[in-house]
C-alpha cells in the first residue's frame, strides 16, 4: 500500500508494469458479480486512447490487445479479482545504453534514480504514459456499475483553440478525434498538431469532465470528499497539473453573495458530498516533455490531450463507483434515498 | 476506512466530532518515537486558525485548548497513538430547531441528509470547518518528522488584493495576520474585511503554498504521486476548490520548448516525485457561505483564508512527512541517497 | 496503518491511550447511521469486563464510564466516528521509578523497548489489558448492524474445572460471573480463584465462543477468509495464545471420510466463508503473568478469562460485522439471498 | 480492500485467478529495489509445492513456470510492483455442467454461491487450493528482504505418523519429501499415502512452523500484533483449522509460576512483539475434502500437507519482511537496536 499501486477502497485498481517489459497489466478488485462483459466495447475504450489512430499524435502502432486472465466466466463477472494483460509489442532490439545517463526534464527519469538507485532506462519505466491503459480497462469495469450515469471528457483548449463557451459541452455529441467541442476546427487542430509534429514541438491545454445524471450522497465529509478523491485522481496522471471544479479558480473573484443561489457554481458537490447536480471539473495537461529533433520522429505526441480524454473519463468512473460501492454498505439505514 | 475518516497511510490522521457535540479530536498514528513535543508550539500553531483572533474575521470566542490524552510522556512521543482532543465549548443553550430543515448553499446541510438520512442540525456537524482544528494539530506533529524541511502558505489574493510576483513570497518573514506578503497592505486588507462583516458579504481568494530545503525521492510513481497526494489533502479543505502545483494552468499556455530548460516550471515534482527543488503549489479558496443577514452578526468569518492558512500547511506537512516514512522503509536499498 | 491501532475495514475499531495516562480511547468509524444508541446496555457490556466486580479477580476499582465525544445526536448514530473516552482513574501517585528497568516474562516490557526505544514504565502502556475497553465499547456498536446474530463466550476450562460437552453450552442462559455452563461450579471456581490469589498464583483456561443465527456469505475467498479475521481479531487480544474452529486440532485425527457428511465440523465456515450454520470457535489464554508476591496483593487477576469473555464476543462481532457491510456492497448484484 | 485479494500493509501480496481459468498470477508491491533475483531459486520453491513431485500426492501435472511481466530488470528488483502469471494448463475439455449444481462438503462451492450468486463450476474458483502458488511466488520476494532470518515448516503429524520430540524439528536437514523430521519414517507414509488414494480417504495433521536467527521489534502492540498477523496469514490458507503459538493450547494445562522464568513458552512473542528467540508455531490441517470414488483416480491429495509445507514458509516469510518494512520506517529514531 505504501507504494501506492493501488487506487480506491472497495473498487480498487491495482496497475503494475514497465514501458519496456514484457507487459503492462491491471488488476481490478471489487467488481461485483453477475454483470455483463463485453470485450468489444472494452476494445473501443482501449483504441481512444491507443497510439497510431490519430492524426497528429504519436504514429507507433502498440495493438493493446487486452488478455483477461481472470474474473470472467461465460460473459459475466464472478466478483473475484478481474486481472488483465497487455503485452509490449513495442520492445525494440535497439540499443538502449545511450538512455542510462539522459534525464529528461519533467520526466521521472531522475526521480527514479533518486527514488529507487535503480530504473529500467529503456523509456519511462513505472512512470511511463502507458501505464494508463491499465486506468482505461479499469474504467471500463467501473462504467458497468453505475451504469446511468455518463461521464465525458472535453477538450476545451489545445494550442491556440479555445472553447469558452460551456454550452457546446454536449454529451451527446461524438468529437472525435480530439474531443474538441467544436468539430468544425478538427481539420485546423490537425494540421497544428502536425505542424507541431514537424517542428519538434509540444503544446498542453485544458481538459473539461462533466459527468450527468448523477447519484447522490456520493463523497465523504471529510477526506475523502468527492471533490479530493476526484482531484487526486485526476493529478495521479501523469501530465494533468491542475484541477479544480465548479466555478474552480473562478472562486477567487466572486463575492459570496453572487454565489449563494447559483448552485451550478458548486459543480454538483457541497459539502465534499454529490448533490445530484452534474459534475463539473477542469484541468490544465502541459506540454508533452519529448521537444527538439527527438520529437520530430513522429513518434511523439505534440499534445496527449486527445489520447488522455478516456484516461480522464475512466479515473472519474472509477471514483463515482468506489465512492457508490462505499455508500452502498449502508444503505439499508439511510431514511431518504 | 470507507468512510474516509483517516489520512496517509504510514503517518495517519484521523479525525472525530461534530461541531456543536462535545468535543473534537484527532488521533495520529505512526508518529516515531523519542520526538520532542513542546505544548507551548502547538498553541501557537492552533492559535493561528482560532476564531477571534485576527480582525475582520470571526470573533466568536473559542479557546481551543488541547487535551493530550495519549502517546506522550515526560516530555516525547511513544510512537504510540497520539490522541488530542478540544473541547466544544461554543454549545450555547439556544433553539436551534429552526435549523432543521433550513439547507445553506455550498454548505453539506442537504448533502448530509441525502447521505446520512440523519444529521446534527445545530452546525455544520462534521463537515464544519472546526475539523480543521484536528489537522493543525496533526501538522504539528508531521513538523517534527521533518525538522529541516519549511512549508509556509502565502494568501496572493484576498478580495481585490493581488500578489503577482512570486519573489515577493519570502519564506522568513512573518506576514501575519492575514499571511499577505505586503505588510503595508495589512491595514487596507483589514478595512475592507471589517466592511465586508457590516455588509453581509464575503469573498474568496488564493493562497500558494511553497516548501523548501526539500528531500528528494518523495512520492510514488503511479497513484500517489506527490502532486494527487498534496491534491487531495488541500482539495480535502472544504472551502479549496482549486489545486495546481509549479506552472499550473499556466501549462496550457505555454510551449514544450519553453519548459524543457525551465526546471521551475515543475513546481519541484517530476513524475510524480520530488526532485529537491521548492515544491510550489496554488489554490483557489471560495466565499465563505454564509452571507446577508445572518453575516452580520460578526459571528462569520467574510474571507476564510487568514485562518486557513496554517491548515494549508499542516495538509502539506502532513502529505511529505508520510511519504518521508514510506520512503524510509527502503532507505537501506538504495545505493544513491 | 503501519502501527496497527486499527482493525476492520468498513466498520473499523481505532485505539488510543496508555494504561497509565490520562485516559483510553476508541474512534469508531463506519458505523450506519440511524442506528438506537442506548448508553445504559453499552455500560452492562463494560461491566462485564470492569475490575472489582467479580469474586477472585482484581478487585482493582476502576469505573470506567464511557465519555461519548461525537457520532451520536438525540439518541441516534450519526453515521460519523463515534469516539469514547474513558480516563484513567488509576494514576496513583506512587513512584514507578522502580519499574523502569524491570522487564516481566509475557510482558510488552522488554520488546516494547527494543520496538521504540522508549516506554511509559507506569504500567503495560500500550499493550495493557486496558485497550480492551476500546474493543468492547466498539463491539457493542458493531453488535447493533447485525442485530439478529447472537454470540456468546463460554469458560470451557479455568484451572481444574473442564466442559466437555458442547451441549452444555446454552446460548440462553447467564452462565455469570465465570461463563461457565455449569453454574453449580461457581461457587467451587471462586474459592478456586480466591485461593490463586492468596498464594500468588495464576491459570489459563480456554473459551467457546459460538454465534447463531448466523448470515450466509460472509468471509472473502483469497486472504479475508472469515476464519482467518476471527483469528487475527482474537490473537490480537493479549493473552490468547491458540485459536481453531469447528473440529479445530481434532481435524488432525479424523479421516476425511468422517467428515464428508458431518457439515458441523466446520464449524460455520467453508472455503473461508460463512455457510449459515453455527459459528463455532474455540481459543486458549494463557496465565496472567503476574505471580508470586506481588500478585498476593489482590490487585491482579489469577486468570483474566472472566472479565475477558465478552472482549471475545466483541471481538468476533466487529469482525461480523465489518463482513457483512462489504458484502452489502455488493447485495444488489446477487440473484440469490 | 473489501474484497481481501492483498496481504501485508507495506509489502503486500495480491492473487488473482480462477483455478480453471486461462492463468493464476500474483502481484507483489513494496519489494525493496536492488535486490537480486535468481529465477531458478523461485523455481525450487514452486515445485515444492507442485502436483506430481512427491508419491502419495496427486499425480496431476501442472508444471507451474512462472512468467515474470514487470518489476525486474537485469536480474535486479525495480522497487515497482511484481507482477508474475502462472498459467492454468489443466483445462481439460471435459463436460463440466455436472459439476454446476453439485456442492462437496467443506469446499467454498455452496458458500460461493451464497456470496456471489455466480461461480466458475469448473473447479475450486478463486478458493482452489492453487491460488497457493501466488502465495509461494510472494515469499519467495519476502525472504530476499529478511535473508539471515531461516523460516522452516516440519510436518509433526500426517496420519499415525506423530513427532513428539520437538529438538528433532533441525532447521538444516532436509526432511523431503514429507517434511517430516524423521527420515527413517519416509516409506512407511508414502505406503500409508499410496493406500489412502487407493482407499479414497483422506487424513489431517500437523504442522511446526519455526523462525530462527530472528530479529526483534516485529509486531505492533494493538492489533497487529505479531501473534495476529501471523494468524492470520496461516489461517489465511483453506486447509488450516487451529494455530497456536509457543506453549499454545497447552497455556491452558500450566499455571503462571510455571511459566514466569521459561522464555520458550512465548515462542519468541512477547506483548505481541518479537523478542529475539526463536518464533515456534503450531497449526492443523483438515482432511481434504475429496474422498469416495472420486479421490481413487489418484488425480486428488489424500493429505494436502506434504505440498502445503512450502506456503506456510512462504505466509510466515511474508508476515515477518511486511513487518520489517514497517519497522524500517521509524528505524533513525530508535535509540536501541
Amino acid at each position: 500500500l505504501s507504494r501506492g499501486s493501488s487506487f480506491g477502497k472497495i473498487l480498487s485498481l491495482s496497475s503494475f508494469g514497465e514501458s519496456h517489459g514484457l507487459a503492462l497489466g491491471v488488476v481490478i478488485d471489487g467488481v461485483p458479480p453477475n454483470l455483463d462483459f463485453d470485450e468489444s466495447i472494452l476494445i473501443e475504450w482501449l483504441e481512444k486512447r491507443a497510439p497510431g489512430h490519430i492524426p497528429g499524435t504519436t504514429q507507433r502502432k502498440e495493438s493493446d490487445s487486452p488478455k483477461i486472465l481472470s474474473g470472467i466466466f461465460e460473459g459475466k463477472t464472478l466478483g473475484t479479482p478481474i486481472a488483465v494483460v497487455v503485452e509490449n509489442k513495442n520492445q525494440r532490439s535497439k540499443d538502449y545504453d545511450s538512455l542510462k545517463t539522459q534525464y529528461r526534464a519533467g520526466h521521472a527519469d531522475q526521480t527514479t534514480m533518486q527514488k529507487y538507485g535503480v530504473r529500467d532506462h529503456r523509456g519511462g519505466g513505472r512512470a511511463s504514459g502507458r501505464e494508463t491503459v491499465a486506468r482505461v480497462i479499469a474504467g471500463y469495469f467501473a462504467s458497468l456499475i453505475i451504469p446511468t450515469v455518463k461521464v465525458r471528457a472535453f477538450c476545451t483548449k489545445i494550442g491556440p483553440f479555445i472553447i469558452s463557451d460551456d454550452s457546446l459541452l454536449d454529451m451527446n455529441t461524438n468529437f472525435a478525434p480530439y474531443g474538441y467541442p467544436d468539430l468544425e476546427s478538427s481539420d485546423k487542430i490537425k494540421e497544428f498538431l502536425l505542424n507541431c509534429q514537424k517542428e519538434g514541438e509540444s503544446v498542453g491545454g485544458k481538459v473539461v469532465i462533466k459527468a450527468t445524471n448523477m447519484l447522490t450522497g456520493l463523497g465523504e465529509p471529510a477526506f475523502d470528499k468527492l471533490k479530493a478523491d476526484l482531484a487526486k485522481a485526476l493529478l495521479s496522471i501523469g501530465a494533468v497539473t491542475s484541477f479544480s471544479y465548479g466555478l474552480g479558480e473562478s472562486f477567487a473573484q466572486v463575492k459570496g453573495s453572487d454565489i449563494a443561489k447559483d448552485r451550478q457554481a458548486f459543480g454538483g458537490i457541497e459539502g465534499g458530498i454529490s448533490n445530484g447536480d452534474d459534475i463539473f471539473l477542469t484541468i490544465t495537461f502541459k506540454p508533452t516533455s519529448t521537444v527538439g529533433e527527438k520529437a520530430k520522429e513522429g513518434r511523439h505526441d505534440p499534445c496527449i490531450i486527445p489520447r488522455a480524454l478516456v484516461v480522464c473519463e475512466s479515473m472519474v468512473y472509477l471514483v463515482l463507483a468506489d465512492h457508490y460501492l462505499r455508500q452502498n454498505s449502508y444503505r439499508e439505514w439511510l431514511n431518504v434515498d
